[in-house]
């Protein structure tokens, strides 16, 4: 299971009424922020999680209204008594932005872990998850990220037994590992079931619609995708500054045959994102205008 | 008149229901704000008020609760289309703090205009107001804000027209112009009345009490300062982390015999500070406990 809590759906600058957008991934223990504008340590504690328990914090380009409340954030964690390491990691750029930070950011007691990325494409994994980087079109260099959850194929004791496999194995041979006893190779083939279904997030703001989204989005769980703006007469705003429609989110969602879409990052100068809500879902049904704080929790759907 | 808001009242980090402290001084048209934590310009626009009308940041010291909103502020004042310079005026350390905010906010389409000073006390003027930086006891180095608007006296046009002054020299005469006219030399002593009251204001956070404080503040309008906590029993740890109490930021208002005592910058493990709002008045009646978003025009007292 996945915890997602989008903190805030605002883009640009934070208002009285709308955080700006970053979301808290929680899986197994662990928890990832993806995005830290100013007063994301706020909308945290506002939805009841804690500063100390965040271990990454991804970011997706260095336009401060994704970045600014990174130095807050950190403090918070030290004011909390952490003394874990934090890993942030992010786009080329990332040391630039974190000089800057601890100019900021004074007396931060515990370590923080760089990964640096540049490549258009960057794959890693954390806290169990898989996660692709991928390179968007946004006025500065911005990447989303694809999250997945794997899911390991069901251990099949009664095909156990029957071949005769001993107890001993079957915990390494679950975990993948191939055992040779004496005489005989035992596979985790021998005794794992079909491959199951993971779980897959996609984030991604703030960027034109490029085809490499609905291919990482591709059959996705969730899709949480900027919708900067609804009115249709605003597109050349969009182009020009390289944002992204609410109905161009709608159709990438349907192209990729998402589950379900979450729209974010609205502009400040639309207050009630809702009254798009019935156009975007004519292209999407499975359409949320999210608010802030947003929550659900991901399934694995096989038994 | 002196337009104040004080727009938040917390300390250490920001909170859902209370932002940090930070106060906007409005006077002759023009704005100043002094400090500026995580979330101040949602808290200016919760208010009403634009980012775009600031002309100076005044910053006390360099803890990010005080300074970590600078980044967001200037961007957000670049959306807003400004072109005008910003001065930012602090003690020492700003440039490098700037250096950090830089690299966080790119893109500023204004100049920066740094006044960075190092003395025990600093003097200037700005949009019509005198203003002395005092340096208080802080856990880093912090200082405090005395800000001073001069009243002119009164243009007494009887007693220049019976001293048949031309009133062409009038206007300069008000302005303290010495005029010499052929044989004759007019003062503006020759016209002006008594000395008037002018309005004083003092700022004060984060700090233990020292002399220096009602040294300044004496016969203060208003005074502003930190009352970090209400408990008796938390002394030692405002003398730990060099922090003032409620108790005795109203024994300094006593002793300067200030008009008005507002408390702020309240610790976040204080969620009512009203509670201490009757033992505090024992000290000082005019103390008020304030709230995010405290207001008042100061008003020049005499005709």
């Amino acid at each position: 299971m996945i915890d997602v809590c989008l903190l805030g759906t605002g883009g640009t600058v934070p208002l009285p009424q709308r955080w700006l957008t970053s979301c808290l991934i929680r899986y197994q223990g662990s928890s990832i922020l993806i995005d830290s504008g100013e007063g994301t340590q706020i909308a945290l504690h506002k939805e009841g999680f804690s500063c100390k328990q965040i271990d990454a914090v991804l970011l997706t380009h260095y336009h401060a209204d994704h970045t600014a409340g990174i130095p807050g954030l950190l403090l918070s964690m030290a004011k909390s008594d952490r003394t874990e390491p934090v890993w942030i990691i992010g786009p080329k750029g990332l040391k630039n932005f974190i000089d800057g930070v601890l100019k900021i950011a004074l007396y931060i007691p515990f370590e923080l872990n760089l990964l640096e990325y540049e490549e258009n494409e960057f794959c890693f994994t954390m806290s169990g998850l898989e996660i692709t980087a991928f390179r968007v079109r946004h006025s500065v260099p911005c990447w989303g990220y694809e999250i997945n959850a794997a899911r390991r194929p069901r251990f099949e004791a009664e095909r156990a037994r029957a071949q005769d496999i001993p107890v001993r194995f079957w915990n390494r041979l679950q975990k993948g590992e191939t055992i040779t006893d004496g005489d005989m190779t035992y596979t985790p083939e021998m005794v794992l079931g079909a491959p199951r279904k993971g779980l897959k997030l996609v984030y991604v703001t703030d960027t034109r619609p490029v085809p490499v989204i609905a291919e990482h989005a591709k059959d996705a769980d969730l899709l949480i995708a900027e919708g900067m703006y609804g009115e249709e007469e605003k597109l050349e705003k969009a182009k020009l500054n390289r944002h992204m429609m609410m109905y161009e989110a709608a159709q990438i969602a349907k192209e990729a045959n998402v589950k379900e879409l979450w729209l974010t990052h609205y502009s400040p100068s639309m207050p009630h994102p809702a009254q798009y809500k019935e156009a975007v879902q004519k292209i999407f049904p499975n359409t949320v205008i999210s608010k802030d704080g947003q929550k659900t929790d991901l399934a694995f759907t096989e038994e």
